[in-house]
């Protein structure tokens, strides 16, 4: 088997296209690292600020560079009021994730020299979409619900201005602090499929901005970021079912999957995913349990047939868990997805900046693979054009 | 050296990473070849319409069924209402290519189930694009000059109807020709860096817009479709240069490229660069041949210099002289990538249509590469996450 053989339809799955210092999987030990720190000890002792600072310049700030970081970010909230004014004029029907996908390059727009290759306006870039993500989504929701939009509170942190410019509320601090968790943990993962197409597509010089809306429209897809959304609407679904045992069981049987289960690299446990868990059975039990409860059915019944099928390594993954978090905090559910964007989108930027300033034998690498042509040829030159009156 | 090694920061060069069966290379012999056909053939005797329908169909159709298509695109160039009320707000200075990148999720928002796997569906939704693409791009113009925007004329063909809808006056027939004949030259190129994007972006069940939005990212860079426009922006640049040789000899010599020239795939000419060259020629006789001659004394300088570094593969590209053409088309400089993406909207539809519907062992081949870690790790389990006190 030739080596292309193997590489062919399997989504460059195994194959290793660049190097990376921003993060590391071990899907084996269930492992996940951003710049050499475990994702448990950033989740236990540091902040989602905190970690969009290490992911952008690669080392922990001191505590003078972590405040001034943080003031930067609070003062970059505001989006130019072109963008909510465009806002206005859009279907309130409007999938969020088709939002932001819009709102990336309306940013760009009040940009000089938008395709800039210079790192420290990159930097600046890169932390005002992080600043600025989630004020687009608060925005557009409000705008689709007839509410107004509000303005970002600078006394509040990310997460809990967030919460505040979408539901119009201050959210208590557990609250806020276990959102700013789920971002922490959502923030970075290797080459996956978004940040993926985000390094693709800025290998062309193309835009910072242009990255980050590729990385948003390959997030949206239900085999990735979408997945969460999925999952919610599923445990909706069986909120009423009295048998969600024969549910699961039908459903594998027909050979469907179970959404939230699986990873295409970790084999013995998500470390986000026992983490989401931990807080989804905590949460969970101040107000009923009954998505843990529902979910921990799912969860033994798919394990169990996953294992008699000798398929051991499908296993809950980060969207099985944070879904039922992310409902309990009050988020709708096409919110989620959104979600996972407003943490995510420091991980494209440092990957994007990455790839931007990588120096490979000081010759750009356009990500421009092979398909092996299976179609029509007819020979060497090619088809013969038939003209249009013989055409059948 | 380990398969890895071999395939690391070559952004998958010569990678076969899919099957296709939508269009074909020979890099050695010159030859493109969409489903089979050459495409000398479909510029002499074909038209973008055709050529469309060709790639999104896979057949050349009857006369019947092309006046079908033809129809159906003319019906479908108007865009919804609050795409252009949303451009108004939007800074006259923005970049054409990402006023696109934000229409094509406006446009999504029209759609219910964004992100159906029905086939009919999203070839419908793929004519649309081509469709509207000439539309979006002409709004943008006429609004940022503060002109009326214009409606799309039904006795028009596609590239006569832009133009008006561009410029406001009849084009000549010869004009439109032309122009119709660079559409078909640049509306497929297998898994070029845009394709491949669109591509990935849809792998994870994105939508088709997402997928095209993807596409026009990647586009926009230097180093793939806003190529044409450096090229343009180079020529003007030497419009009154007296030494045109001394110029190339002193860029190749200060280790800068010459925009417009050398191809990742081709090595021993491009065909569709042949054939705007000769068009570059036929229009610039008639305007007094300023631009060719420009680009003859650049190609001449590069490639005897070229020859004597022993790189007698770097020729001229499709951009070195399609950007002439168009200048003497009167399209703007800023637009150049655009028409670029007006024609590879079909391009890129095919091949999303192909990679959603694609049977591979029944599995989606969702693109997820890998990275090898290079940063920080400090042994098994990370390093230690120290008090933010301790840190210098």
């Amino acid at each position: 088997m030739s080596e292309a053989t193997r590489v062919k339809n399997t989504g460059l799955r195994g194959v290793t296209v660049a190097d990376s210092a921003i993060s590391f999987i071990d899907g084996e030990k269930g492992v996940l690292i951003y710049r050499g720190y475990r994702i448990e000890d950033l989740a236990d002792r540091s902040s989602f600020m905190e970690t969009v600072y290490l992911l952008l310049f690669g080392i922990l700030p001191t505590g003078e560079h972590l405040e001034a970081f943080t003031r930067q970010v609070k003062d970059l909230r505001r989006v130019p009021g072109y963008v909510i004014d465009s806002m206005r004029h859009w279907p309130k029907s409007a999938r969020p994730m088709d939002v932001l996908q819009a709102c990336v390059p309306l940013l760009s727009m009040a940009e000089e020299h938008g395709d800039t290759m210079d790192r420290q306006v990159c930097l600046n870039r890169s932390i005002a979409l992080v600043a600025q993500m989630p004020t687009l989504v608060a925005a557009w929701h409000r705008i689709r619900n007839d509410q107004p939009v509000l303005d970002p509170d600078p006394d509040l942190d990310h997460a809990g201005n967030f919460l505040w410019m979408l539901q119009g509320k201050k959210t208590d601090p557990a609250t806020a602090k276990d959102l700013d968790v789920c971002l922490i943990l959502h923030a970075d993962h290797t080459f996956n499929a978004s940040t993926f197409a985000a390094r693709e597509v800025v290998s062309t010089r193309a835009s910072l901005y242009a990255g980050v809306a590729a990385g948003l429209g390959a997030l949206s897809g239900s085999l990735h970021g979408g997945a969460n959304a999925k999952v919610m609407e599923m445990l909706l679904k069986l909120e009423n079912e009295p048998d969600i045992e024969g549910w699961v069981s039908a459903r594998l049987a027909g050979g469907e999957r179970i959404m939230g289960m699986g990873h295409a690299i970790y084999k013995t446990g998500d470390p986000r995913a026992v983490y989401l868990k931990r807080m989804g059975q905590r949460l969970g039990a101040q107000t009923g349990g009954k998505w843990a409860d529902i979910s921990r059915k799912i969860e033994e019944t798919a394990l169990a047939i996953f294992a008699g099928l000798g398929k051991s390594t499908i296993l809950p993954n980060v969207d099985f868990n944070s879904a039922p978090v992310y409902y309990l905090m009050g988020i709708p559910t096409d919110l989620m997805t959104p979600i996972f964007a407003i943490s995510r989108v420091a991980g494209w930027c440092a990957h994007i900046i990455e790839e931007q300033f990588a120096d490979v034998q000081g010759k750009p690498a356009l990500y421009r693979p092979q398909a092996q042509y299976v179609g029509e040829y007819c020979g060497l030159m090619g088809c013969e054009y038939s003209p249009m009156s013989t055409r059948k």
